[in-house]
Order: structure tokens, then C-alpha cells, then sequence
């Protein structure tokens, strides 16, 4: 069910390609830089936001970059209500313009950016952290985007996911996440086993999540620092994934289905991790 | 975003004008309770299930009745080795007939079915409950879904809706219900508050959960029986749901962002309500 605006083709590398954009050496230096954190093959070069949490958040975001705000009257009047500073100047237009671009099952609100991706977070660089969730090639972007909105709600300090099988940050995913992009720190990497190691060196315990893991999850003695990591549904954790980990656990349902959407079992698991880490704490 | 394969137009009232429906005694007496009890004004008199979960659940379910079964020869194989017994002769079909029927976003896995809705059930015809939820015009057909899923997983006794502004049991809902619909009993009624009152005289706790609610749920005395009541986004509880509750909690979130997902929401709220109740019980 992938409905991203705008999928980049395999292998598309047009960045530099693009007539409307200057190249000064900053810029061009700027363009390196997001290419290597940001943008690994095939990644595209926009992000597309629409929608009043989406754009509202991002607005207030100092690192987004924005490159073009198309917003309806009716919307512009509620940034103004709010006292919300504009980082361009935007085109007003009529709703229809915007649900032109997007299609008729997009819920924009009268609001549409297209903004540079935000730069991707290296793990080296991330400071102290308590909980970090890890995404193993989860595909879906209305999940991974209400993924994003949970971990922010939860505190969680950063998600970690592969650069590849896992949509971009832009259309449906962020939309999603209603926000979250903004807050959550995104950290895209090439091997996803290699980047748990490197957290487990860090003193991270690595908590699995699968229907068959070994503990209950409220079971597990969770203590900061903590990544927990989630599969995809229906595939679960890759073997490789799952034997890096140092525990599996499982969530137990007591009813007629046994697994949960992956949103929600990440929202519950990033519960029951959150209540367990605040407990140890008090 | 309501990407039904079959909207119903409102007040559509086609039901007995279906030519290939023949018309004995007993099925237009089975008509009139389901008319009753499954589809008030407006609602239309077919479910489309499609995906494996979805369809594979339905016909384990002995009190859903099939119209038509398509199937590709990969899921029929499928089935047969599972030894799932067939309650329709199924037409064999390439996978695009499906999707013709579907669109191309529906991850149909093989099947598509076309059942009757299954009959809605009264109030008054629940059993002995613990917890049941109650849903107040959550109309995005994918949450509503996920909902219906975390319900039968959390083991809900049943989920209480309007009959007006939700989502029919058919098409995206069903999908996201991944089989969910065959298990949690579907309460329609024509006024919430009135049944909420019903609820509250067989001695169910009402348990309201809204942002500006006066406690954090899991400080919330739970008790056996208990409903918990979930707005939709953004509108959250309507005046009269929210006034008949017993008590209006929120879900505290320590992150950026103070709001979760409706569907992730319920995931937690369920959590939080089924943990406890096991806890007074154990």
C-alpha cells in the first residue's frame, strides 16, 4: 500500500540535476554532506509535507529547509492566528491546487511544503539516550510514519533504521507521523546488525520483539539504556537481527488474535518499556 | 481517507431489489433481523473481505455466509493444505481479476470474498462482560480496523459503535481487522449515551479517555466491568459521551508530542485496562 507522493525510481541519483537550484560552494557543500547522512541510492531529494501537525511542526523546525509553501487562505489565517513565523514566503491558492499535487485521498488541510529531507543523525553523534527503537525493514509508511509519532510521544531518543526496504521521510510517512519528524532524531544506516552492535558496545541492551520470543515483555528486566527492536509484519525480525539481539521477547494477548497491528504493538511495547525505565528511575 | 471498495450512497435502500437474490420465507425472515440488527439506513448489504488473515478467519467463522469466493490457484493451494473446509464452490481467477475488483493499493493476498454482514448483536444479548470498548464516531475505516484487531487480541467481550458515522464492516476496515470481525461481537446502536446508561445499570465502569482528561489512565481505579470510551482524532469525546462517562482519563506522554495514533491510543489504553483487570482478578 505504498501511496508516496513522489517514489524515486531505483538508482535515480539526480541530485545536482535539478535547474532551479543555484550552486553555490555552500550549498554544494551542504548537498555533500545530507547526500552521505541523508540520502544513501535512491533516495529523492525532496520531502513532501502537507497537513496542519506536519507543516506547523516542521515551521517551527530551525533545521528545515523549506523550498516552497503552498497554504489556502483559510490555513494562512491560522498560522497567522497562532503567531507562526514563515521561513519563505508562501503561494496562496485554492484548495483544489493542493489536492491536485497530492491526490484526492490526501488530508491536507490546506497545507503543502516541499522542503529538503532533514538531515539523517549518525549514531556516533547521538548524546545520552535511555530508549532507542530499531526499525528492521518495516515498509508500510502509514505505519512506520504512526511508528515515528509514538516514539516521539514516548521520549524515545532516536530510531534507527536501514537506509534501504524503508520509506522516506516525506508524503503518507509523514503525515503519519504528524509531527514526530521533527522532534525524533532519524538514524539511517547501512547494516542494521553492525549499528546494533555498535549500540550494545555502548551499553545498550537490545530487546527483540517477536510472536515467538522467549519472555513476555513485562517479564523482561528492561534497564536504560534500551533499544528495542521490531520486524516487519508477517516476516518478523531477520535471522541475523533476532541473533544480534540479547533478548527476545513476545508480547502475550490474551484473545482470539494473537499479534497486534505493528503500530500499535510498537506503542505498547514503547509503553511498557517507558513505564518500566521511569519506574527504575523514581 | 475512505477508500471502500463499495461506499453505500446515503439512504440507500436497495435491500430485496437484488435480483440474484432468491426470496423463500426463511430468507426474507433472516433479512428482516439482520436489516434490524446489521444495517440501519444507508448501509449496504454486502462485506467485501480480501487478504489472507481476513478471508482464512471468515471462513472458520460457521455464521458468516459466503456469495462468492474468488480465489487464485496459489491461495487455493494454500487453503487446501491448511485443510480449510470451503462452505462455497470458490471460482478459480488470475490475481489481476482481484485486483480489478479492488484497486491496485489492496494487498488481497489471493482471495476476495463477498459474505452478508454478520448480524450486529444487542446490547441486551451480551453475556457476562469484563471489558468492552466503545467507539465515538471514529470514521477512518484503516484505525477503526486496527481497532477491532487490538480488541479481539486484548480479548474485549465486545465493541460498542454507532450505526451512524463509522465505517462499514467491509473493505479496508475488514482488512485492517485481519480477521478480527469474525471474533469480536459488533454492537450498532442509534444513540451512544443511551447505551453507555444501559452499560453503566448492569454495573460497567465509564472510562473516557480525552487529552484533558482529570487522571492519567493508569492511575485510574479499573474494575471489572469495565467500558472504556475513545473519540476520534482531533475531535476527541462529544459533550454528551464525554458527560455520561464515570471518569475521563488521559494516557500522559512524556515526549514532544502529547498524542498518539487513535488506533495506538486504544493499543495502550487496552494494555493498561487488561493488565489491571487481571491483576484484581489474580
Amino acid at each position: 500500500m505504498d501511496r508516496r507522493p513522489e517514489k524515486p525510481r531505483k538508482g535515480d541519483r539526480t541530485r545536482g540535476r535539478n535547474p532551479h537550484r543555484t550552486s553555490s560552494p555552500a550549498r554544494a557543500a551542504g548537498r555533500a554532506s545530507r547526500a552521505r547522512f541523508a540520502r544513501p541510492e535512491g533516495r529523492s531529494e525532496h520531502a513532501l509535507l502537507y497537513g496542519w501537525h506536519t507543516v506547523a511542526a516542521a515551521l517551527a523546525n530551525p533545521a528545515r529547509r523549506f523550498r516552497k509553501l503552498l497554504i489556502t487562505e483559510n490555513a494562512l489565517r491560522r498560522l497567522q492566528d497562532e503567531a507562526v513565523t514563515l521561513p519563505i514566503a508562501p503561494e496562496v491558492v485554492r484548495p483544489d491546487a493542493i489536492a491536485a499535487r497530492l491526490g484526492p485521498d490526501a488530508v491536507h488541510q490546506g497545507l503543502l511544503a516541499e522542503t529538503d529531507p532533514l538531515p539523517s543523525v549518525e549514531l556516533d553523534d547521538l548524546g545520552p539516550a535511555s530508549l532507542v527503537l530499531i526499525l528492521d525493514q518495516i515498509t508500510d509508511p502509514h505505519n512506520v510514519g504512526a511508528i515515528l509519532r509514538s516514539a516521539a510521544a514516548f521520549a524515545v531518543d532516536a530510531v534507527v533504521t536501514t537506509a534501504r526496504h524503508s520509506p522516506e521521510a516525506t508524503g503518507v510517512l509523514a503525515k503519519s507521523a504528524s509531527g514526530a519528524l521533527e522532534h525524533v532524531p532519524l538514524v539511517l544506516v547501512q547494516n542494521l546488525a553492525r549499528a546494533m552492535t555498535a549500540l550494545r558496545d555502548r551499553s545498550f541492551l537490545l530487546v527483540g520483539l517477536d510472536s515467538d520470543g522467549v519472555e513476555d515483555l513485562p517479564e523482561v528486566r528492561i534497564a536504560a539504556p534500551c533499544a528495542l527492536v521490531l520486524g516487519a509484519e508477517g516476516k518478523g525480525l531477520r535471522q541475523l537481527t533476532r541473533a544480534t539481539c540479547d533478548v527476545v521477547a513476545r508480547l502475550d494477548m490474551p484473545g482470539a488474535i494473537k499479534s497486534l497491528n505493528v503500530s500499535n504493538a510498537a506503542a505498547v511495547a514503547l509503553y511498557v518499556a517507558r513505564a518500566r525505565l521511569t519506574r527504575e528511575r523514581g
